[in-house]
């Protein structure tokens, strides 16, 4: 922590700083400038990121050195987290991970047909809500269980892996009881408690970035499931809140690589929510395998005109399977398996 | 809601779509142009707003006429809503009403010596959270029912009404027993299930607008918790998220007027969270009642320098009282008391 | 300066970087924490300024202490600068100024009749456009010359002084020699030689902020003005561009108290650009009273139907004078004249 | 254009609007729904889009149907547009065009040396800065003709075509004279009157997306150049400006296959700039040739430690190198040369 000093810091103000640094059992350096007095802190910087020094007159800014993520970072593990999904799947290696399926679970047949046709096109888990966050609460909201039930019934059917969205703490056994993989929505990525309570079940969690959450703040997030107990989380980027408006949501591309860089955890991109347009969406999965990113996540429907939610932005089942073929070349190009 | 089509559509496709359209009980008018061909159609725009149109061949898009809104919408109600927040005190009538305290509980002797000041120099709702949302989970996270007891004995203690943060479904229950006001966080202001759990209660709530929402997204939340039979919603415009940043937020006071034209709802501004700074606070704050708002809730501490959550926003209870007279001079300005 | 070095810097590294900041003349202070080595610079901080340290092996990070800013700065002069208008008008005291009058200029009768207005109402400058910044090349771009001739005749007439923006480099000596104030509009902000240009005249400037510009940067586009020789420029908050879509911009309020402690050099607010609605233009210009400005600049249309530019967003000169009576009793709550 | 109309607008309000869109030669056509009346203007829409309907009484909203951009649109052009760049070249067909070099031009023997190994790379553009727009007065501002001199000598020795920035309506012939293709930057994205000078040369254009403008205003700035005669333009995208800090900006991956749908312009990709960080730029440009662009721009530089300008996101001639192998890779899979 490095604390920058006002250029008419007092002495006394400077000595109360110091002392209250030492108290804090914090080692201060005072450096005096030309034009400014800085004091670098050495110790746990934790202790100070909780005490408010910016209040304390004579202070003009606080500086901190170190990122705020522990378990997460990269410098707490060196290697690719790899991390097993189930039925003999696992994300963070050489195999990038396509997770397809219908925005919402509306019935078994429907579920069953779309399973059928993007398991043929070479995905291997099978998404599907349940629970719905939705703008709305006029619309449509999600089958609860009934739909759980649903989703593990066609996932058991065909061998899939089953992701799905939990979005309130009383629910998190429930979800947990049926689907491979629990998903945050973008919605509940500061829902504290809820990540406190996913943390606390053994199953691989599908954090999804918040639309206007800094890389920063996903990982903070995703330290709060690992703080929790669980290592089991992948990191998703699903397009972030700006002022364009062509999209539906800007893809923060170059969140993969930077995410790469912070941290051991697996990253998947989420190309159908970020364009919110189907037109793009296979566009968008090429670049975020060619940025670096280990599975993908995306919406398919067989009656895009009839789905109960998010019509626009799925694929069609030939589509999904002829970007697929896509995928594949850029696979190979970046040297992996899909 | 107006569908545009493309130039290159079909009359086939027209056909298709005006056969949909007919299908939901709804009339379509179509307009042949001389770039383009539109079909308004008429008849309640939300059995449209959940068919996505966009994915019908020969759409180029689709244009909602209406707001999605209602129960918030100033069409459903002319006059301004004044709600009680009990303890004899109302917010959106001509009186604006303050609430002030600390971020965080920390014990009884802290916020009652705070609670007296604020009071002393004109607040009339004591804030403070129990349950604190924060982005690490090694800061402190709040005192929980410990807190409460203690909100609601200062609050006892001194006639002052009470507001406090929920943001766990299990907890409604608990919070709405000890305060007066119950208040969603930014962070929590499209957790749908919690506001559908607060729209339960009869208690008034203050919605924090979402730190990336828009104000229709807002009113969308807003109406969430009117829509489960509590109209009792406090809006609270406190800063968005923005590239600047010499501020923690970007107070939107745009938002106040707008929210003011669209719903019947009283508004209040949060100066402390969006500036991040207490330096900043009095100004906005003055800034807030002159856009028109019905109330201010602002962060006051003693002794900001041992504040376990926020020292750097929180005014000292001498800047406070001396920024209410600033205060009571922009609301008599305004016609207003204070 | 402070450099944060990688926690596997090499004492090679960490020798080479010292040695490059010894031959740049500035003295390192090596500090070695217990996660982190970090070296304080000590000098002046613009030499390190444009040297990309951050491509050093062993670098992490290199965080500056210094605003680069320095003749626009508080620090650089205390007391608030009061900048002579002409016509005996000055900005930056006491006194709120408001400029107002048609966004572009038609014609000498509308312009006239508007300036009777406005003046009547209570403004003493008069703002028109004779070069517009228009979107599209098919919209109208202004008249130019013939614009600045009827704008100098309308203030001669009425003895209002005039307010005019200027677009590019090679109408610079034309615009200074019709108008008292020269304006360098918001998409200009960074046309730095337009900066310099409008340096090497004398005359008052205002400075529109970038649509998405931060504060810093407007300080710094303000630093090339009077780097070239020109301190009398105005500093003008007029909306960033945000995801918000109720208003076509965002007014960010706090910059109005953030500029006016970093800086000596007035500021002003826009609302008819920030808001995009002429219903929202009265609220916000009292929240720029209260918030500190020394003055505002309205459209003001007398048939806002007909206006060639920006007649949303116009006031009629009946809302004018009534807003204008709004404006009086704020500011005298913020014990000014207006 | 579609017009909604108030609920509570009278018949007279009506009659008003109707007429005055009669009188503009539009055809209205009225449509009474359940609870708002519409009316659809038939007709050329720019007529309406420089008259503020919003302004009638009784108008709610206005919807335009049409995008405003015409020369520069795919429906004006179905083709992709391919562009002679001189020196053999051509962009936007099959072959992948990479432009490389140094931020800024320095001196000849730098710029030769870079040069020498971006060719022996694969380069076939070679780009570097002699006007450089500098956030402050007090930063190297580039050598002016001096610079654009060694560019054109060091493009002549090595058989590459060249590209250099121009900032000035002023500049625009000197540079025209000495470069293949102009340069127009960001913040110049909307200096209209610059644009249209290079709309008035025959030089091929790359023109740069503003830091914060939307794909629909970059488009309307290309219109500018291609209205004034020069249909030579190349879009490229840089990184747009978001609340994310880990990068310098956000690349907007979305835009390249949003602007390929609605223009035949050629789209190239500035992962440099996007980024801010040479260990970021490679996983940018395999992105962006994944997402369909058709060249890259980056820089590169044999002695970061020590450049003018922008050191830290250059990257070393061998990084480069080794970059283009992997491009390679990807243009393949992508079906495209390079």
């Amino acid at each position: 922590m490095i604390i920058v000093l006002r250029p008419d810091a007092t002495q006394a103000q400077i000595d109360h700083i110091i002392d209250k640094v030492q108290k804090l059992g914090l080692k201060p350096m005072v450096s005096t400038g030309t034009e400014r007095t800085i004091i670098g802190v050495i110790g746990p910087e934790d202790i100070l990121r909780v005490t408010p020094l910016e209040v304390f007159p004579g202070i003009e800014k606080v500086m901190p050195v170190l990122a705020p993520y522990k378990l997460v970072s990269r410098e707490f593990k060196r290697e690719d987290s790899v991390i097993d999904l189930g039925r003999g799947l696992k994300i963070g290696d050489k195999r990038i991970i396509v997770m397809a399926g219908p925005c919402a679970i509306e019935n078994y047949e429907t579920v069953l047909a779309i399973a059928k046709e993007v398991k043929q096109a070479g995905a291997t888990v099978l998404r599907g809500g349940a629970f719905k966050p939705r703008t709305s609460p006029y619309s449509f909201q999600g089958l609860g269980e009934e739909g759980l039930k649903i989703l593990k019934q066609v996932g058991d059917d065909l061998g899939l892996a089953t992701v799905s969205e939990v979005m309130d703490t009383r629910d998190v056994g429930l979800v947990e009881k049926y689907v491979d993989i629990l998903q945050i929505g973008a919605r509940n990525m500061q829902n504290f408690n809820l990540l406190k309570e996913v943390g606390l079940t053994k199953k691989p969690v599908v954090l999804k970035r918040g639309l206007s959450s800094t890389v920063k703040e996903l990982l903070m997030s995703a330290e709060y499931i690992l703080a929790a107990g669980n290592f089991n989380v992948i990191l998703c980027e699903r397009g972030i809140r700006t002022f364009e408006d062509s999209t539906r949501n800007t893809l923060d591309i170059s969140a993969v690589p930077v995410i790469k860089q912070l941290s051991h955890l697996p990253v998947i991109v989420d190309p159908s929510h970020a364009a919110g347009k189907w037109g793009l969406v296979t566009a968008l999965a090429r670049a975020g395998i060619a940025a670096g990113c280990d599975g993908l996540i995306v919406e398919v429907h067989n009656h895009p005109e009839d789905a109960a939610s998010d019509g626009a932005q799925s694929l069609l089942p030939a589509n999904f399977a002829s970007m697929f073929q896509d995928l594949k070349k850029i696979a190979q190009a970046m040297d992996r398996g899909i």
